[in-house]
């Protein structure tokens, strides 16, 4: 691995540096070649750091920013008035190129709007779209987007978020002309709401894209498609349904898992492939989610992620700068966008 | 129980008749003052009714009709062409009360359509909704509407919705003050579009419901709240996905427990308690969904209702015929809503 520094929002998440520093640290001891800028409360990020060795605190720069976005700051708002956060002053060190790649734990709409200011999107797209990996029966992970960084979409920019997951899922797996789908109520052509059948009237007159239609909340887990648009009220309502039920299916097993001692010792051999299962229920949570779409990497992770949560979403950004994903997806964005405005 | 008679659409869903007749003589035999009215093509139905006992039969009656509502009918082309359907002439039997409900494994959006012209809603209301009840981790069902009936909603409707829910839990659990919430990608006000927001203003004005604030995707099992609101896209999509993550689970569970014979007869004896859950993932699917705010009853069937399915369906429409549902909710609807608009 050739050598990358990332910048951390040290400030992020539910729990700050007291989750975002160890994860650092354990960072730094998985790639030799990282550096890390964590950006943020020196005050709060030093003492933390005061056990680590020195051959790990060598390669951590510490950017002091004086505020923070809080988890209720509207965008509007962050933008605005959070001028000197740690979270804006780290997407600044991407737009500078001190950074590869920004990785933060803060509030996603925040997160979402300045990215857009700071970095700008990519030629052809309008707005910025989270995205995510989901596990399915067949093993053929599919990525779902929009998770949640635009709330209302219109049906042109559903339709650039296909472009764009299609063009991710090329670009991360290989798989050419990755199957597109479009997540409704119904897979008949006269379901949906105006914005999702104005998206399949786009997709259906655009050849570069592989559209396969409609599918309901049933389809997202097994597997038959590559990638799933939605708008991100609905993503994120989705992905989290999905752990809802995955923890009540838990809950339930476990209940029905406690009488006589035989069950018992079923249920605790059981407990961690039923674990894992729940993990991957959230992939948000557990791998961080990339906002795509924009000049420079930006990697979400879930506000209360805990220690491993944060490493898995450093490790995604470091995964990305080494592949240089915004490149890769300008590239082909750029073709496919001028075959189609051709 | 006092006699009651129901008309089933017998032609209905992915099977017709095959499954609904069926379906109609077990309920026959499950209530002996039960009458059923079987509308569609008499020529499918009484072959089908060849073999059965004639004190069963004798509780039957056969109404022709020579039409059927296609599941990729369009509601206004269901509603302008299908008149002669077995659809609109079990939701006619209603409204003339020939019928003291209705049961159809039809096209959702054609039976919403139909029952609103043919049954008209209830005073204050605009637009009928499908609700179901949902298990939740604390055993305490939650009603979750709009489940798809309306795949766009404005503050106003959604409002509306949490009315209906509050009066429906109120009447069917004898609750009082009902907790209600608003389904939305975060729990902080500022959070979601513009129809959530809205019609969390609308709520938070309206001391007569017990209007709890936001939930995301992950607190709908939890059992916190009596009823969630949402629109019909939303709401279609977070059950599917939820029968789609329980489906998910039990195959990686299968999957984790194929190795040692030990292990394999845990698995076995644990399949009855997934498997009973995972038929709990889709009530729509296994127990019926109410469409609410009619002045008549109407229940629907999944589309690919199996006969035990569509069993529960019929039972669903018995008990709201022997409570007289749309009565309890026309008055505390008008209690409330006179409350509201004085």
């Amino acid at each position: 691995m050739t050598d990358l520094t990332l910048a951390l929002d040290a400030m992020g998440g539910d729990h700050g540096p007291r989750i975002t520093v160890p994860a650092a640290v354990q960072a730094l001891r998985i790639y030799p070649h990282l550096k890390l800028i964590l950006v943020g409360d020196e005050n709060q990020i030093t003492p933390l750091l005061s056990q680590v060795e020195t051959n790990i605190t060598s390669r951590i720069d510490i950017r002091h920013a004086p505020e923070e976005v809080e988890m209720g700051d509207k965008p509007a708002f962050a933008l605005r008035c959070r001028k000197q956060s740690s979270m804006r002053y780290a997407l600044d060190l991407v737009k500078e190129h001190q950074a590869d790649a920004c990785v933060s734990a803060g509030n996603t709409g925040a997160l979402m709007a300045m990215a857009k200011v700071v970095l700008k999107t990519l030629p052809g797209i309008d707005r910025p779209a989270l995205v995510s990996c989901l596990p399915t029966i067949n093993h053929q992970p599919v990525y779902l987007l929009d998770l949640g960084a635009n709330v209302s979409c219109d049906a042109e920019t559903l339709f650039q978020f296909a472009v764009m997951g299609s063009v991710l899922c090329e670009a991360v797996t290989k798989k050419q002309h990755p199957s597109v789908a479009l997540l409704n109520v119904g897979s008949e052509e006269i379901k949906g709401n105006g914005q999702v059948q104005q998206t399949a009237q786009l997709l259906t007159h655009t050849p570069q894209i592989n559209y396969q239609g409609f599918i309901e909340g049933n389809e997202i887990y097994c597997g038959n498609v590559d990638v799933i648009v939605c708008d991100g009220f609905v993503g994120n309502i989705t992905l989290k349904t999905s752990e809802g039920i995955a923890r009540l299916l838990l809950h339930q097993l476990k209940q029905g898992l406690t009488q006589g001692f035989f069950v018992r010792l079923l249920a605790k051999m059981l407990a961690p492939s039923i674990q894992s299962v729940l993990r991957q229920m959230n992939p948000d949570h557990y791998n961080g989610a990339s906002l795509i779409g924009l000049r420079g990497i930006v990697v979400k992770s879930h506000g209360n992620a805990d220690e491993t949560a944060f490493l898995q979403a450093i490790c995604l950004a470091v995964t990305e700068a080494t592949r240089r994903l915004p490149e890769m997806i300008e590239q082909r964005l750029e073709s496919i966008l001028l075959d189609i405005n051709s």
